[in-house]
């Protein structure tokens, strides 16, 4: 089962529950793979709101033959936070994209929302509009790191960059109910990143973060992990702070770039590594697509009262799809209502 | 050029020169791979004391025909801080090796300490033998990681988990004036670690340090870089704490394996990727040797009075080659010195 099958929720199930909130003119490149993407979904079975600019979503909808009997609509939002606008600019703006999106969700019209936009400005939103969950001092994001037993949910991928160790447990147990409910994993494992596997390596929140981690309820706390368990996969979560959480993303997402670079140079560079280089050519692809953030869509933002989703900025319409797709399945394990319940619990 | 053809040195000019002083008997395999290494390297004209004990280094050396007209000696010292020790045993244990090794080098009998042993332990004998270079408050470990651009010089990798925004400065100071001394860098870019590119991102203590890189004296600051920066090789030098560092070194390497084990995999698929496989062979080994620690032997660790190299536990005979050469030519660009007249400078 490829990690995009896995995503197809049951069609007939989610056509007639309530539609996504897409913030369809964020992201780098605006309306235009936004709009794809939520036809694609469409297609799947998915009922999408576009929200954004209703003329531009009109136009870019009308390029789509067909596009008139899938289950897409348009909810008009004028303004829209631009990539390089600040976050807190979220408070004064209410018909921004992502404003009106997040207000959907809150007011029950909405499932989930998306956004390939203003990182920032996405969190902002969130947590204004939607607000936290019991018990949750601050959401995360979480985001999926592709390893040799499947993927590694890590969290914090950059919401917090500084950081109490009480948010990393509080971290650990929103994942291991998100992976128990929506990935269906029994048990999952919890790993503290730091710089040594012994109890007493690390730094002053880690090792304090341990203490907490070993006595917290409803967690299965593996111990700490170093920077290579995460590619291994010794974890099924890995916590952390969300700066070295965002550094570990972007360094891995990188590194995969430059080594693929390396491989097609050094596969161009004689007669015969060229011919080879196109026999291989389709076990590469493989490799290369498991890297791909797209084959993921979007992070989601946890520890707040409804489902958000957090994209790349620079996402084509395959991540906006498995994005939508993604949100689409939380939403039919009742992911939220299943994290408030775990949370009332005992802690 | 290659990195390794980078490091000969100039062999008449060390055999007269000081000998290296290796912890002969430090790391996962012990005295093998050691002396091994040293015997290559003394082929290449370095001269080296074998630190460990005496009866297991001369029965090792013995398997080398020829050994003993090479530029090699032998110092006992009958006790070894073992890989699951304490580093702290260093202080009580007058004998282990690496306390011996360190020693020499500060007796001025011995040009520079190498330890593919237990850091922790070469860490702490460096910084209580040796001391510290003056307005220096914690010596970094300084890694070279490979980049689009060549290789990327980082710093802390593992020395100092916690750590105030001023060592950063510091750091940035020492590793510019060893890529000047030892790769002949001209005014080598500074980038700091953080979270956003824009000065206002990171956590509590990139923030301080961001601020202090911008007024200090003998650098050339970039400013912030990303964890994507990296393998771009965005500047010659990159500084962060050593906590962030040691993960990012370690998800860089385990990295690198999965996705080489995985492209393997993908190779060994079919009748067609297998013969593709075979005939793009030699590409893949110049990839993958790029990213074996081995070619780069030890990181140094900067700060300290005197040279002092630390390597990994599981380092093969050419990465302990490979360090010994390293330092031979730290010695004879009279790095110690160089960074000591820097530091008296205007800071």
């Amino acid at each position: 089962m490829t990690a995009e099958s896995a995503l197809t929720p049951t069609p007939a199930a989610n056509a007639a529950g309530l539609p996504l909130a897409l913030d369809a003119v964020g992201g780098d490149h605006g309306a235009v793979p936004n709009v794809d993407g939520a036809v694609q979904a469409a297609r799947a079975g998915v009922r999408v709101m576009l929200v954004g600019d209703r003329v531009k979503l009109h136009a870019e909808l009308s390029k789509y033959p067909g596009a008139a009997g899938l289950p897409l609509e348009v909810v008009d939002a004028p303004d829209v936070i631009g990539m390089d606008e600040h976050a807190s600019d979220v408070r004064g703006r209410k018909d921004a994209s992502i404003n009106v999106a997040a207000r959907l969700v809150k007011d029950g019209q909405a499932a989930a929302l998306i956004s390939m936009g203003h990182s920032g400005a996405t969190m902002a939103a969130s947590l204004l509009i939607l607000g936290r969950l019991p018990g949750i001092d601050r959401p995360a994001i979480l985001t999926h790191i592709p390893a040799k037993t499947g993927t590694v949910a890590l969290l914090d991928a950059g919401a917090n960059a500084d950081v109490k160790a009480t948010y990393l447990a509080q971290w650990a147990r929103l994942a291991s109910t998100y992976l128990k409910v929506v990935e269906a994993r029994e048990n999952p494992t919890v790993g503290l990143l730091s710089i040594g596997e012994e109890d007493h390596k690390g730094n002053a929140v880690t090792l304090e973060a341990h203490a907490l981690l070993r006595q917290q309820a409803g967690i299965n706390f593996y111990g700490n992990v170093e920077g290579g368990d995460l590619f291994k996969g010794t974890t099924d979560i890995v916590v952390t702070d969300g700066f070295t959480g965002n550094i570990v993303l972007k360094l891995a997402e990188g590194e995969a770039r430059v080594l693929f670079g390396w491989i097609r140079e050094a596969l161009g560079s004689s007669a015969r590594s060229k011919l080879g280089g196109l026999l291989v050519r389709g076990g590469l692809r493989t490799v290369a697509e498991k890297m791909d953030p797209g084959t993921y869509g979007a992070s989601i933002l946890l520890g707040v009262r409804g489902l958000s989703y957090i994209g790349h900025g620079s996402a084509d319409a395959r991540a906006v799809k498995n994005a939508l797709l993604r949100a689409a399945r939380a939403h039919q394990s009742r992911l939220i209502e299943r994290l408030s319940t775990e949370l009332s619990g005992p802690s």
